[in-house]
């Protein structure tokens, strides 16, 4: 029988549950004679074929808690960018009166929900750890009522450090199936959730199409659509302009919202002296809409409706950094740490409002700075989900920001970081391609893991232990199998072939770990005595007899 | 004129030095008119034909000190692996009796060599820096006298973290002129020192190909030549076949070699709860040389005699860790730090010959563990530059473990690692080629840089400055020719072709910093006089009248 990998579920019987893993059969039994088995967290869906959608996993438990009804509203999507909007056919849910159908809600009344159950089964974890973790708001279950598709996830720093992947087209590119091939490649190596943060034409059934087909939580920047509303003139946008537009993503299932709303009109004189400024795109576009009519940000402003409006749909909230600092010249500086606090206090009217809330974070930063970022928004945002992009360490390597930001981030996520948004070798330069797309996603799951491990997660290091194992053994299957992506490591060793080889038994286990150490301070006192020499030269003879080879089968092959 | 970037000097006319530099001239101006020029450190020597070798560049600061002498002894390299002694023409010094011609020794002495106003000039310091360093044995100027092409370079905690790569032939293949085109490949990318890790055939032409035509140190790890000269079976290795080779490698101008002498036989035992082992090739040979004597390790127990070798050429000692751990389960084990603490101890001894010496370090370490090692190796060696592989914070991801490495290499060079060892994408799996030399290089570049800056070292953050405000200034020449590897930067950005933009001056300056805070917070007070709204109004207006764009000529153009 072969080593191998293929999905499979982990099943919880009493509550219908099934949660897929990357279940690893290796070639290697354990004390009962089965095989070995390693499950890794899964999100790469259920098959599709790249036409009809995926099944409604969730629609059930929705129905069930019955504080949701159809909503009567007519959406206005489709007939402002010429797209076709093909949710019409789908029913449209929205909580009914005075109901709150947020997994905050739930967990602040004590009800442990299907997703509550579902994640805490991912996660290897006691459900009640969830329910606190939730109701407390240092965690948030990303999953719109309209966007039941998802398979539900958890983003909070007790739990895996979550990864999110950005698609998305441009002005100048735009090509609904390319999207969804994005999408599918993000979620084959591993992203948790994933933004849609097009801004071209077909900006509406793009993400429509990637709702339809996404398995994991979607995210959007809504300011990019509003925009395109307003006829692409910051200045023109209002709030009654963007509250349509968040009512529209929110009824057709997108999971969480960045929200531009810490960026105070104060605090743009701050970023003056910066180096690079302003770098956020709805960062600029918010300066540019409160500079141009000198008032408050309208989003700041009616934050409250805006909160309404996510708790009947249980939105989540992605306070967005604005002002984040786009060199390392610029990082913590008074622009920043001011929208943070600012997002503090958001945090708190959000989640008063039952709405779950995740703070988003930097950007650039140097490491001897990263600590102060996270410490700080855990302090001001009071524990909330900080979600960071990157940091990049330094500025100098365009082509490889997947590298100078995967340092950052790992560092941040060990510090408390619970989700971190990939960053990709186009960064500063380009639109990402497919490949692009997996060499910042492989990059992150590295951070992610790599965070996991110090952080001594429960089972992180469980799956290192297994690749390790497997190659000191030379189990070679089983190393590529376990690998976080099997493909490459295996082509990379099949280019120089090594001869396969193996190695079951430890060297050294005759003398135990005691001999040497005993014998040799016995000599080096200057007791010599005979008895001494005798030992030492009979293990000597053990040794050569049994082959001279300090691992029993093969001697090693490693550099260095 | 347009933005560039070529080799050039800087020149030090009172002692006769020209250090390289990378200058890259921006097609930006300061103050008075002249173009701003950036200079990077540069390791890519004089230019190479392929065939000639370089010239000596300190041959004449070594004969002018009048402490060594031409070597009388016949040199048993040529006659083992039948090869050709390419060396054979060249002249060998050595000590003059009672001469100790190490940098460590002119440090003490007050003796300010032209290789130390080499490295100060080099890295922007003052000269006494270097000297005081040098002479405390926390750094090193790997400078063999039999390699006169070196131009020198410092290792150590308070200057720019240096990065090693590891080629070197194997028994399965062999190719001299393959190895000369890595090692250029690898300065080309920035090494700052190379070692030949050469297993195979024609292992002595091979290493002196690599001397005479390198301008960076070359390490080496003797005993595997060694153990080629006791027909490949370690137990058939002895202090005396040890010596023989360590002579020859210094009289072919090998700067620094890695000595396994400090895993002793009373740690192999520790070794056998582990995951992984022993995983140190040298570490793996040395442990069955003692277990099939059962007798301590000859390089231990000799480590005085070797000393007196290394001072007679200013042979660096790099002390190997032979126990370092190959997992991250085998972390900051008893084994790895009983041989630590051994080094320390060997540290003294070297420094008291004279001999300048530093430390190897792990390997694979979770993040979480990472600052003990760095803390340890200080406190124990007293000082002398930590010398770590990575360390990989993960094992999960092999044919991704320069990345996996480069968040720990990061990490402890920010704790004080003075010298980085990549790791390439091919570690575990094969043989580096030319590409994944690359990889690994460009990975650790950034890990050495963003440890630089988070350190706080002198002129490193001017680098990212430099970048940074060219990218703000979409001046894209100038960011390819900045950046660490410019032809993939320009590369990238070309795939999708952006247009080019300009933006040259900055928004908001007519308000300046206070403006908006004060209106804003009078009208926040309830004190909505009349003046501040007119005022509000009248900014407003000026926004619009100069175009509703929060940079002047253009507006940003960044995701998200």
């Amino acid at each position: 029988m072969e080593s191998r990998f293929s999905k499979d579920y982990l099943i919880d019987p009493d509550f219908d549950l099934k949660v897929p893993v990357r279940k690893v059969v290796l070639d290697e039994q354990d004390e009962f004679g089965s095989r070995v088995t390693v499950n890794l967290y899964d999100t790469t869906g259920e098959h599709q074929d790249g036409h009809d959608g995926l099944s409604s996993l969730r629609a059930s438990w929705i129905s069930e808690r019955k504080d949701t009804q159809e909503s009567t509203r007519l959406s206005i999507a489709g007939r402002l960018d010429g797209s076709t909007d093909t949710n019409v056919a789908l029913k449209r849910l929205v909580a009914k009166d005075s109901c709150k159908p947020t997994q905050l809600s739930y967990a602040r009344a004590g009800i442990v929900t299907k997703e509550m159950r579902f994640v805490a089964l991912r996660e290897s974890v006691d459900v009640s750890m969830v329910l606190e973790e939730v109701a407390a708001g240092r965690a948030i279950i990303p999953a719109n009522i309209n966007h039941p598709e998802t398979e539900p996830m958890i983003i909070g720093s007790r739990f895996l450090v979550k990864v999110n992947a950005n698609i998305g087209n441009s002005s100048v590119s735009a090509d609904i199936s390319a999207e969804v091939q994005k999408l599918r490649a993000a979620i084959g190596y591993g992203a948790d959730t994933v933004m849609d943060l097009s801004t071209g034409r077909d900006i509406i059934a793009t993400r429509n199409a990637i709702l339809r087909n996404s398995p994991v939580p979607i995210g959007t920047v809504p300011v990019y659509e509003a925009l395109l509303r307003a006829g692409g003139s910051p200045e023109r946008l209002s709030w009654e302009i963007f509250r349509d537009t968040m009512i529209d993503q929110a009824e057709a299932g997108v999971d969480y919202m960045t929200i531009h709303a810490g960026l105070l009109l104060s605090y743009i004189p701050l970023t003056i002296s910066r180096v690079t400024g302003i770098v956020s795109r709805g960062g600029s576009i918010m300066a540019t809409w409160c500079l141009a009519h000198h008032r408050e940000n309208f989003l700041y402003e009616n934050f409250e409706e805006l909160c309404e409006i996510a708790a009947q749909y249980d939105v989540s909230l992605s306070l967005g950094d604005g002002l984040r600092p786009g060199s390392i010249a610029d990082a913590n500086d008074d622009a920043q740490f001011s929208e943070l606090r600012t997002l503090g206090e958001l945090v708190q009217v959000a989640r008063r409002h039952g709405v779950q809330v995740m703070v988003e974070g930097p950007g650039h930063v140097p490491m001897n700075l990263i600590r102060e970022n996270i410490d700080l928004e855990i302090e001001v945002c009071d524990g909330a989900p900080f979600y960071t992009l990157g940091p990049l360490t330094t500025d100098i390597a365009p082509g490889y920001d997947h590298i100078t930001s995967a340092i950052g981030a790992a560092m941040i996520a060990h510090g408390g970081a619970a989700m971190l948004c990939y960053v990709t070798p186009k960064e500063h330069l380009g639109l990402p391609s497919e490949h692009d797309v997996k060499a910042g996603m492989v990059a992150y799951k590295i951070a992610a893991h790599a965070a996991d491990v110090a952080k001594g997660h429960k089972g992180a290091a469980l799956w290192d232990l297994a690749l390790s194992r497997a190659r000191f053994d030379f189990r070679w299957e089983d190393q590529f199998n376990l690998s976080l992506d099997p493909k490459t490591a295996r082509e990379l060793h099949d280019e120089s072939l090594p001869a396969p080889a193996a190695k079951k038994a430890h060297f050294c286990s005759m003398c135990g770990p005691k001999f040497c150490s005993m014998a040799l301070s016995k000599k080096l006192k200057g007791e010599t005595d005979n008895a001494v020499d005798v030992a030492l030269r009979t293990k000597s003879e053990e040794f050569v007899d049994l082959g001279s080879s300090i691992y029993v089968d093969t001697p090693r092959s490693r550099t260095n």
